[in-house]
């Protein structure tokens, strides 16, 4: 899998005004169901059918640690991410809850963590790295890790089931990572970019930005989305973007979680910008880094709860509306077909 | 059932300051997962218990027509009314597809609408009237029929089993009524309180406003919630009412749809204000008097999908999230639980 897949335009007229007509003619004043159905819309254009239906959803959870959290840019140690790898393969994690309500197939990938685990199902072991390097001193990850972390995500993803990709993340020190890709990517002013992630207070805010401005000047002169991303990003991001990029070629839905998956979204977008057709947004997270990357992706998340968890949890959340968006284009009646009298 | 029931302020400092502390050591960032802790917390309030867990939920839709609808305030005509109920039962639209995607029982409760319907699993009858009376002419129910009206909609409930009800209403020109409810009960301007409900044009708009005008004219000295109810409402608000509050007596959750649910509940609430204490918003429809109403209350719904269907379809697509902030509260890790470090 060394190198990306290719991913083709879903363009397709006749499919579109199939699906607008089908749910126009639905026992409902129209446009009553609002982005509900310009949901089931999206979803039907996605799996290139008039009758969506989603199988076998998989949220998976890819999680390394950072060099950068070595610098104090987090609230939480760096063993929070072992610890909460452990807490998502007992049961414990929101993550965990919402996909058990759901009845996702949760799947939780080591890409990078300082921490020798186990083996047991649901966990998946391919670790590039003890974590990235510190990116202030030099480059996150050398392009072969890099390369290796996106490819990890890419089998994950093709390895499994499913029309459905729920990716999620886990590692301490990552919304600093976000914030630099969306920074350099989108370039964008840093403090714009630039959130209290776990909970900062307003001095660990400063220190935050000094260190992610140090970031970001050495390494000026880095351009093109994988350079970016070897050098600014982290080893489960790197994997987030490989595991996107396989679920749009494979014509997966892609439902898009808070700002670091969002930050891997921009990476992948840059490589392949058809990969934001297969995306749906699950919402709209409290970091201020998130509004800027939807506001450039012209998405409208479905919720806005004032998440700022990761893991994938705004995903799952979100996911019972695409079931129902499905259930709405396939299982409501017609005027017709139900003999109710069309308006005036 | 003639008596109204006595609903008490569930205020209880003790389990409010338990409810914060057992979310507070969830495995999570402090405040991460925004308004599903508020959720949770509401639910543990509302139940009484620091393991709120949802039993049973109830999704009673209530059906009625009204006499304002001959006079062309709907883009739709009455007979769209039973032909929905039926549509309803043969679970093809929006809220019978919904309801089956999410385990709620669904009843189908008939009003007051112009139909003979056969008996069958879940319809119940308890026809008050066919319709209302134009209030533009007189009141659109008598006292007596308003009373009997509240009384069906408490019955219903209390025969049911279960902590939720999810509160749902069909009835083809009753926008109008909760417009007039809106703008009498709240003094607000009509125009306010009025949208194209199914879909009117500018042209409706005009004419709906005019005839909505003629009403509160006619019925200018009514100024207590149950003679505006009696006079300017529909069997199926008052129905509602009498379904919320035998909910908020029970001690029930109470998912409050769009506007028509909303008027209602501004009833139901300036007869036993701490009904409100059991509510929980499920989204914001279009309809402009319902923002009106969102914020009268102090609501901050879970959802804003541009919904304006009504039937409980709102409620019924935010009852996942429910049950979400119930399992965070109930099975998700402490840090204790999980040996997962705290913030520094």
């Amino acid at each position: 899998m060394s190198t990306l897949p290719t991913i083709a335009d879903l363009h397709d007229v006749a499919l579109d005004a199939r699906l607008h007509q089908i749910i126009d003619q639905k026992t409902k004043p129209l446009g009553a169901l609002g982005r509900l159905e310009t949901l089931g819309h999206r979803l039907g254009m996605i799996l290139g059918t008039e009758a969506p239906r989603l199988r076998d959803p998989q949220l998976i959870v890819f999680a390394a640690d950072h060099g950068l959290a070595a610098r104090g840019v987090s609230a939480y140690p760096s063993d929070v991410t072992w610890q909460m790898v452990e807490n998502f393969l007992a049961g414990g994690a929101a993550v965990s809850v919402l996909a058990r309500q759901h009845g996702l197939a949760l799947s939780v990938v080591d890409v990078g963590v300082r921490h020798a685990f186990a083996p047991r199902a649901g966990f998946v072991d391919a670790k590039v790295a003890e974590g990235t390097a510190d990116a202030t001193r030099g480059p996150a990850m050398t392009p072969a890790q890099c390369a290796q972390a996106i490819d990890a995500g890419r089998r994950v993803v093709a390895e499994r089931p499913g029309n459905v990709l729920l990716p999620g993340e886990m590692g301490i020190g990552n919304t600093s990572a976000a914030s630099l890709l969306t920074a350099r990517l989108l370039q964008a002013p840093l403090a714009a970019c630039l959130g209290r992630g776990t909970g900062l207070d307003d001095a660990g805010l400063q220190h935050k930005r000094a260190v992610l401005s140090d970031a970001l000047e050495q390494h000026g002169a880095a351009r093109t989305p994988l350079d970016v991303l070897a050098r600014l990003g982290g080893l489960e991001i790197a994997a987030l973007v490989g595991a996107m990029l396989q679920a749009a070629a494979e014509r997966r839905v892609i439902v898009i979680d808070g700002f670091i998956c969002s930050a891997a979204l921009l990476v992948a977008a840059q490589l392949a910008p058809a990969v934001l057709q297969r995306c749906v947004f699950a919402h709209c997270s409290t970091e201020p880094g998130h509004r800027l990357l939807l506001d450039h992706f012209g998405a409208q998340p479905l919720l806005d709860l004032g998440l700022r968890l990761g893991e994938g949890s705004g995903a799952a959340l979100a996911w019972p509306l695409l079931d129902s968006a499905c259930r709405i284009v396939c299982e409501m009646a017609s005027f017709d077909s139900a003999g109710v009298s069309r308006s005036s």
